[in-house]
């Protein structure tokens, strides 16, 4: 296995598409402008998909599933055995993204790419298990190099499978108890930030626990500090098998045409490490909202991205990006199904 | 005919319901508070529904058309004739609120509450003309007593018909070239702001534009400013026939327990104006979106309204009430289907 793949620059957008695209939202019964980001978002699809009229009818949903070495520090309000029990509570269809995902016609698909147990998998769960959660980063490498490249090629087998069912768009979701800890401590490598400027409550700590956590955090920055400039290495040492996944999977989508449609931190953080890896991918990223963490207004700076919602979700399993799915549906929507000026018999602006 | 309806009180908030919606929140499987602004407005559809699964199934919008004697004075981007060219539009299925309609499953009617042709209704358009058109607000009062009269009630006509078909939830929404600045000058009387605070683009205006609508709206508080502190003659001398049906319906809405979808910016002052006459209205109110109308900040803080969307929308029509239906249903299939921690067997928080 190589990693040689991850490198290889974004597909190209297609211009002329989007910019016909543009042409026909100015000739729409409406005020030019007055439908806002929704007209923009059309454009980008346009551009993206390579038609005038773009659709996310196809969606799929894969959600990575991981525990976290650094669990043991007391980093998360939940016990980590949550992991595995939310794993069967996306089986049986209970959790937030499940019903999301009915809500919205999703495709949805969960992937263990590495939770404690050694236990058999869950039966209608993928098993792409890159080993039984990752070592404590505050004390050492997360992930060996071949772990990294299992997760990695678990995000790039999750686009081909999304590919091979015709999805219009890719959503990536993650579980995993700690692993706001280890996004935090990545975009703090990324970004060039400390510790305390990141670090959040994550699924509820209090004050004194996002500062433990934050101690945690830097105690592994401090640990790993003269290898950090890499991007594939500070994954490596301060990542999840999630993360890695997620990042794998959106240089994928890049790469192979698939528009992504980017959840909220941890995704975000991942979506931060694609960037770095495969030139353009943010390109094929839209980005649905911005979480209640505080961190990830540093990251959607760096993405230079303009979330579609803002509403206080905290959640991850890819359910911000799933509650915006609607919204580009409607987008979608208007721009191939309204009249034009023409068609109407309306007059246009005078000015 | 008499307008004693109006200051009737709104129905009560069922308040048992609402807690047990609220505790409901607490055991679904996911920290608590991750969703956000969703489990708040779950909980508040839970209080004005008197169920604890709330839901927003059967969505009735009644787009309410009008046209504006202030319309002379060249305050929008579009000539006049496009309100009537629009009301074709609305029935051909064309604009922005059709597709809205379509795509969400919501009834859509059509209110022709005063546009200027005195030519025959569309057919499926229904015909509560108050006059043709409003008289020009900058030189006298825009409606006399009666057509205010008949405006206010064609807003309850269709909220007896949204009862009718059993609908979970109202939405206004306009139509009428020149009705941001009458519902500008009607927001200015009613939060003592000057012309200039809150005139803004409307359809597209230019800067210059703007400071000609921003002096037409001054001229016309300077001429009725005796008689602007009762919000109804207030409604009378400055409002248009589809901002005075929007008050009605809100009214009627309060008081017959229908929740109400604000949209934006004309809705928004509408909405102001039910809450000055209506006691308690402002309950029954959930709040869509944040318009590109500049003054419709200050309409919403006087509000109390937070609104679910902020996407750069400036149509009217009731486009972004839609837009942020799916929301809705999605927070109340979360609220109805999530799997408690009892019943997924996951473990609570350690804090």
């Amino acid at each position: 296995m190589s990693l040689a793949w991850l490198r290889q620059p974004a597909a190209l957008i297609n211009t002329d598409t989007a910019a016909n695209a543009r042409q026909r939202q100015l000739q729409l019964t409406k005020p030019r402008g007055s439908l806002g980001r929704f007209e923009d978002l059309a454009v980008v699809l346009a551009g993206l998909q390579g038609v005038v009229q773009p659709r996310v009818d196809k969606v799929r949903v894969a959600i990575f599933v991981a525990d976290h070495g650094i669990a043991i520090h007391g980093v998360s309000a939940y016990p980590q055995c949550v992991t595995r029990q939310m794993v069967g509570n996306f089986v049986a269809g209970g959790a937030a993204v499940n019903v999301l995902a009915a809500e919205t016609g999703a495709t949805l698909e969960v992937v263990d790419v590495g939770t404690l147990d050694d236990a058999e998998c869950h039966a209608g769960v993928i098993a792409n298990r890159c080993g039984p959660g990752t070592a404590d980063l505050a004390t050492a490498a997360a992930m060996t190099e071949r772990q990294l490249e299992s997760a990695l090629e678990a995000g790039r087998a999750a686009v081909g499978r999304a590919r091979a069912a015709g999805s219009d768009l890719f959503i990536g979701g993650e579980m995993g108890i700690g692993n706001t800890t280890s996004a935090t401590a990545l975009a703090c490598a990324l970004l060039g930030t400390p510790a305390e400027a990141l670090a959040g409550p994550g699924s509820g700590l209090d004050t004194v626990g996002v500062r433990r956590k934050a101690a945690v955090i830097a105690r592994a920055l401090a640990v790993h500090r003269d290898h950090l400039d890499d991007p594939l290495e500070a994954l490596r040492r301060l990542g999840g098998f999630e993360i890695a996944a997620l990042a794998g999977a959106f240089c994928a989508c890049a790469q192979q045409h698939v528009p992504v449609l980017v959840d909220g931190f941890i995704t975000g953080v991942a979506a931060l490490v694609s960037m770095r890896l495969c030139s353009g991918a943010g390109n094929w990223m839209l980005h649905a909202h911005r979480s209640a963490e505080p961190g990830h207004t540093r990251v959607l700076e760096a993405l230079g991205a303009r979330p579609l919602l803002d509403l206080g979700f905290r959640l991850g399993e890819g359910s911000g990006a799933l509650t915006a799915l609607p919204l580009m549906r409607l987008a979608c929507a208007l721009h191939a199904n309204m009249a034009t000026f023409a068609e109407a018999g309306v007059a246009a602006a005078d000015v």
